[in-house]
């Protein structure tokens, strides 16, 4: 797909935001958030104070797919990202869950993260799985029949896991 | 330790409790929290909507530790519950970990939950781990360098996970 960009995600982007990540609750296949999310909750999620989110866009009009960006922890588990990833249903194969998970690595190295976790990968979203993969992730962790999956029953998650620098360069602990 | 008993927290524990946690967080060792947390953070962890939490007193009087139980997800991940302990620096090795972790683990069966998960022991905290372990949780997930312990720098993180009912027997999945 040509003329794909990826930018930071505003207020106007929430209409279509929204509506991506509905078609992915409604599924019930890859993400814990069921119909009854509000939309508060879904802006919150997407939005909300302290969450960095992109978008990307065809030809700078279009929402094609997002991800937001966050530590996965407080404090002395702050140098952990994590992050989350939607592509619309109508984009799927095209290439863009791959530019939204380059540019976020990217990006979480420039915000200074020194790793980056998923903590719920559903173990039957085999296409995600072989993504994380080519783009470093490794398994480090299985949650046997942690996902209600909506056609399967309950299925196992996994926590995927990379470091984003060399350990011999991460910066001193400061007690 | 005698007349150890284990009943709801209640607003009138805040004080008791704020300082336990204060402790953990100063050394650094265990939770990912920080010294900047503010009392009302504490208070939401402790005590905030949606929120089980329990405290251990002697003789019906002085707090010696507590724990939480929350929801590890929402929707498709609420089967599965998550647990935070903290014994008073004071009361430890007397046994009320162990109190604590036989409590709760009936509380989460009573209150419907089929799982549960710890998505962040610190691998040096061996005590909790040989605890976690004698209370029939294993290790499930390593992630590497994901706590700034105070004195020892980046450790590894392990999730622990045990299921709480037999899969055999969980209620169906209702799309």
């Amino acid at each position: 797909m040509k003329d794909i960009q990826i930018r930071p995600a505003d207020e106007q982007d929430f209409e279509s935001m929204w509506s991506i990540f509905c078609a992915h609750v409604v599924a019930g296949e890859t993400y814990p958030f069921t119909t009854a999310t509000s939309r508060e909750a879904g802006h919150a999620y997407w939005l909300g104070p302290g969450v960095s989110s992109f978008v990307a866009t065809a030809g700078g009009a279009r929402v094609l797919g997002m991800y937001r960006l966050v530590p996965n922890q407080v404090g002395r588990g702050h140098h952990v990202a994590n992050a989350s990833f939607m592509v619309s249903p109508s984009a799927q194969g095209a290439g863009v869950g791959r530019m939204l998970g380059e540019h976020c690595l990217g990006e979480a190295r420039r915000q200074g993260f020194l790793a980056m976790q998923f903590n719920h990968v559903v173990s039957t979203n085999t296409a995600a799985i072989r993504l994380w993969k080519k783009l470093g992730f490794s398994i480090v962790g299985t949650l046997p029949k942690a996902y209600r999956h909506k056609r399967l029953g309950y299925v196992d998650a996994y926590v995927m896991y990379q470091l984003l620098q060399d350990p011999d360069h991460w910066p001193t602990v400061d007690a």
